[in-house]
């Protein structure tokens, strides 16, 4: 299965720079790209359909289709997954904009409803949506230990490899770290959620689900999906840079997850399992 | 119809504060409570149905229900809507996460699609997603203006304002200004979107739309989906501190909306509609 990199991901504009008591210039600057993208899918004996549309930077648009099915519980593993394609479709303009993933073996149509919380015998309430996303995680690994030194590291690891957030200022990041702090992949979209499907997509590609031995870094804040999305992904590690959520907090103390935030310069918070931060 | 005022946006926590070389400390902090909300409408003959969960920051949850109706084109007017309230609900702790809003009369079962872009006849791309909103939008007025000194002051004006910001790090805040840079209303949020849903919502509510004199200023990115809702909304200036995305822009252009971007100290970017920003 090939997944082709694209281009697409700054859009040129032109702007007019105000600097106040020094007038107005006409210039031009790169933006972040946003597009829809519509992730549809088929199975044998089964209707093609969309389960979802997504406003995306173009890039990764096979990872990102097939890490979304995997982080909302529709596909479990790589073999579920037979093809990703872009669409056939009238006009050129929307040809990257559908991606079909075909599915080896008919889902259960119920999987497609994405208010998943509605369907949980508890309710809807924060243990509801815990308890909702539980049943497809993957279980994470006890280890690994991670030096405090390679922690404050990280920030400027992912500063240093973002291609675009320099030029456009619009764009999240999301890198994939082995435990020695080096990067080992790096994922970037207007939508910080998107960032971590790509990574964990490309992660089911490639049969190496679950991450057990990796730490997910995020540019920004630490929402509940972001954490969902790692837990269904096994990774035991997440740092931000800026806050966690309350619903962040207790989803890392549910799935066993260290989560650390506000990390910045040689400081950093430790919210949850502080024990796999090691402080030689 | 009364809005009940909630505590509860701040949910406190024990950490671990590491300062390299520094040795560690247990503490504690406030983190920004995340929690989620089933938004219900029933309407005359119609059963009651769920039609959206959203992550949120609990507070002007009345609010926020009627903003994503209004925002997301399934209620079109103050009259539209009954009332708001609570659901009971056999557990205390999801008393609060579940609002059901009255509609007055039936709606259109179709309009509950969220995935409003695969409708469209031009399929699946920007344009189509500018043009499904088309439809939706109060009309843009050509005024009014707003002076770069007023400008340049809003971001720390809404700073000032931000309850919950300074202690949590971890809200989105929407302001609503008028043109002399006063700030009116005020809405924080872990999600961008919601803020300004409850902003709306308020508007919506006290039959304030469209908001032609109003000023939106974002404390974060300005994606499609803020530009839309304040597009929707009629609200002919929107001012974020960070950076626009491509089709943000395509959608300020498109209805006739100015957008600021990148407004910090004494300089900012207008990326469209430049003439409703004077200079004296």
């Amino acid at each position: 299965m090939s997944v082709p990199a694209r281009a697409g991901n700054v859009t040129r504009t032109r702007l007019t720079a105000v600097e106040l008591g020094d007038g107005r210039k006409r210039t031009a600057d790169a933006l972040a790209t946003e597009e829809p993208l519509e992730i549809r899918i088929e199975a044998p004996g089964m209707e093609q359909r969309a389960v979802a549309v997504t406003m995306r930077t173009p890039g990764s648009d096979f990872e990102l289709a097939a890490g979304f099915l995997r982080t909302e519980g529709i596909v479990a593993a790589t073999r579920d997954i037979a093809t990703v394609r872009y669409c056939a479709v009238p006009r050129a303009e929307q040809q990257y904009n559908v991606v079909t993933v075909a599915l080896t073996r008919s889902y259960e149509a119920e999987l497609l409803q994405r208010n998943f919380y509605t369907t949980s015998s508890c309710g809807v309430c924060g243990k509801a949506s815990l308890d909702s996303i539980a049943v497809r995680c993957a279980p994470v690994a006890a280890g690994p230990a991670l030096a405090e030194t390679v922690v404050v590291a990280l920030p400027d690891r992912l500063r240093e490899a973002q291609r675009v957030f320099d030029r456009t200022g619009g764009l999240h990041a999301a890198g994939l770290f082995d435990t020695a702090g080096t990067l080992l992949e790096l994922r970037e979209d207007v939508g910080r959620h998107n960032a971590v499907d790509k990574l964990v997509g490309r992660a089911l590609l490639a049969g190496e689900l679950p991450l057990s031995e990796r730490v997910l870094m995020v540019s920004g804040r630490l929402s509940f999906e972001i954490v969902q999305k790692a837990a269904v992904a096994g990774i035991p590690i997440v740092c931000a840079v800026s806050a966690p959520s309350s619903l962040a907090v207790d989803a890392g103390r549910r799935f066993g997850m260290t989560l650390v935030g506000f990390l910045r310069g040689s400081r950093f918070n430790i919210y949850t399992n502080a024990e796999r931060i090691t402080s030689e």
